[in-house]
């Protein structure tokens, strides 16, 4: 190669060794020079172009760098083979993500809501503030994979006031929500186990196990929730299970149904009951009752708690207390897995339990939701000869079943049309084989007291005969 | 049981039902009361202690709740078979996570350093308060799974300035770091794989999926990187690369051999390449080298990126670029699964981003790196004749190899004594069976100038003969 046909322009913003270097790359990415031609001396070509040597010598080790050239010693520099595939490819942006639009909805049941209107939005903005600007750039280090231990004796003291739970901060794993902690679970936890869910259950965590590649499968409940007898039956070796206030059902399961799981995962080594405590917050009639893990003597219970329905979705923090055994095995085998949640984040979490603003809005909220739920049990009233009416007295939904022939898919139809969203408890059940009543269910967190009243009176005209 | 013995102390904070309820509870735990004995009806338990019957019913609600007794309608309330379990176990908070402790280090060599004094805390600061001021209680709703269109957006214009990877804000997810997108991809790409690494290797992605199950294997290196000839050979169909600046060999892989991966990625469909791109950002010498990412024609490139080395550790934000196919995978199985970052968090970073203060921030620390880098070169010069360096011009860490018969751990063992932690190459080889010379690790990013210059003369003190 001879005849460089560089036109170098010295007064262009972009620098005289990148016209040179893009130049000859073009000429290589075009072919017009070959794989194997030899480039001009860096002196020589300089000398050409009448700039420095060091000009063209930063070109040639860019074009270098990025393999277009390559220096042989006492050789010379040579063009190398980079084939057809490096031009960047054309690209348009489309977006493809429709929202999945409920305009036509004026009253939304939805099961999953949380009152956010009453956040405290001035105190976490304070307390952000005051994290903030402490400016210790340790705060913006990683942290300890656990979370920070100071949550982390925020939240053990918290489990062990709130829910009679008895354990150690250094049991407890602070991550970035529910799914996250399954995930985090499966690498504690292994490939070699069958799940057992209640049936209807919390479809999330059905799915996550199933996308694992977990055996999974369900069990039928009575009034207390799982039964024992069957879930035996199953070999299933870990049972997921809702105490407190199974979804979607409802069901509070009595201290004795309790007993019985814990005496199946007794039976045998290995076995393990995953207890999802996702809203033991919310319990309108007398103290709450203590969760599973609290008569968890054996060690056999792995515990899951979430903010998500007692501060915000949005904050992404989750809980995990692990079992004896278990925590040996994270300990060895998956400490090494990054934290999930920003120390920031977790700091602030802990001064809003720490000074008593959690507290505070636990009881807010539970005053606010029991308030609702009153009214919307009262409004409801009308429907006693039509449905039975169960999940009350704790969490944020309730459950209508009609027995009078009509379907769930008809009773949908029919809120929907009058722009009510009601969701069917059928989309719950996993296996879709589950024989049950046409039930809905009415989730009324994110609904003020007066819409209730008006969605009630609109669901009795389009429901009632 | 007729003879109930309920001392009832009117003026207690507790409320009477409480105490009547704590009472019999007490009373059942041990077995005072058993089994099947019926209590006393409401209306007579209430006369006899003096108190109204909604009280009593309250405490019996209480205990029928918990599962302690039993209301048979037309028969009366029965004491339930509670078992021994349920007590609370004493648990002592026993702590036992001795802080790994480096007190005796003058200067840490460390190649996970990020410089956090440089840190933008105010504009951090006021970004954030900008975010929580708008009050709207969107944003602490859940958010997308894929994480804030608006940071994708960014995220995607990011990338396509500054790595030449052209794709769609739809095929980018963001997720709480590395280590969980490497978790959510499992979710993806299900079992059925043998990962390759290049070896040595970041030993985080290593372990990762090792622990998930999967079949694992290394790769030698040349100069330029994986080799694909051997790859083909291992029966591996994903390959887990760092092209941009290999660690911890700190290799820039040149284009001719990217071409070369993606052409066996070609060869076979379900074959793909993940690519992670964790320091990108920092080169030293020339224009940055487009990603691999960039040249990926056929779709087989699952690209990887992070803010914990451009930004800080603990804002716990990485992102992936999945390529189509599996995007369509993700569509269809896995975006049921949460996102893990806040919204605030992601919108915080969206502005950061936007406003321009990432890209200032990244030449500033650029500039800082790249000066520490030529500062350490230069105190290292006096090492040429007993070691090789390698790794310049890129990241945030060099190489030292010694070919005079010392071990890494003398090496090792000669500076901590001077009180200067370096880091061994040889714990990097996951296989432990590579044969390499003695190279130590030395990474620079979290220290100032002066004490590169003084640790580099205490190293040559302890060194060099």
């Amino acid at each position: 190669m001879n005849a460089l046909t560089i036109n170098l322009e010295p007064h262009s913003e972009v620098p005289l060794y990148e016209q040179i270097y893009q130049y000859i790359k073009r000429d290589i990415q075009k072919g017009r020079i070959s794989p194997g031609e030899k480039l001009p001396s860096t002196r020589s070509l300089a000398e050409y172009l009448e700039v420095s040597r060091s000009t063209v010598e930063l070109a040639y080790e860019q074009l270098a760098s990025e393999g277009y050239i390559e220096s042989v010693p006492y050789k010379g520099t040579f063009v190398l083979d980079v084939r057809e595939l490096y031009r960047l490819k054309p690209k348009q942006a489309v977006r493809r993500e429709p929202k999945e639009e409920k305009k036509d909805i004026l009253y939304d049941f939805s099961p999953n809501g949380v009152d956010l209107k009453r956040f405290p939005y001035q105190v976490w903005r304070k307390l952000s503030k005051d994290v903030l600007s402490e400016d210790k750039s340790e705060l913006f280090r990683m942290g300890d994979p656990k979370g920070e231990y100071g949550l982390r004796r925020a939240v053990a003291s918290y489990l062990h006031q709130a829910r009679g739970v008895n354990c150690t901060p250094e049991q407890i794993i602070i991550g970035a929500g529910n799914d996250y902690m399954l995930l985090l679970l499966h690498t504690i936890l292994g490939h070699s186990h069958k799940i057992a869910f209640e049936n209807p259950t919390y479809r999330q965590a059905y799915r996550m196990f199933e996308r694992l590649g977990y055996p999974v499968c369900t069990v039928d409940m009575d009034k207390y929730g799982m039964e024992a007898d069957i879930l035996r039956k199953t070999e299933a070796d870990i049972a997921y299970v809702m105490p407190s206030h199974q979804f979607p059902l409802g069901i509070v399961m009595p201290i004795k149904r309790r007993m019985e799981l814990l005496e199946w995962a007794d039976e045998q080594a290995g076995r393990y009951l995953i207890e999802d405590d996702y809203d033991s917050e919310f319990r309108y009639k007398g103290k709450p009752i203590p969760a599973l893990k609290g008569y968890d003597v054996s060690e056999k219970v792995i515990y899951l708690g979430t903010f998500s329905k007692s501060i915000a979705p949005a904050i992404r923090m989750s809980y995990m207390v692990l079992p004896e055994t278990l925590l040996q095995v994270y300990e060895e085998n998956c400490r090494f897995i990054s934290p999930t949640v920003s120390r920031v984040d977790q700091m602030i979490l802990e001064r809003f339990i720490e000074d008593g603003y959690f507290e505070r809005h636990l009881n807010r909220m539970r005053a606010v939701y029991k308030s609702r739920h009153d009214t919307f049990l009262n409004c409801l009233k009308p429907f006693a000869g039509t449905c039975r009416i169960s999940g009350e007295n704790a969490g944020v939904h309730l459950l209508l079943t009609f027995e009078d022939g009509r379907s769930e898919e008809e009773l949908i139809r029919l809120a929907r049309e009058a722009k009510v969203a009601v969701y069917g408890l059928s989309s719950y059940d996993t296996q879709g084989s589950r024989k049950h009543q046409a039930s809905v269910l009415l989730g009324y967190a994110n609904m003020e007291e007066e819409k209730i009243k008006e969605a009630a009176a609109v669901l009795k005209k389009v429901w009632l005969p």
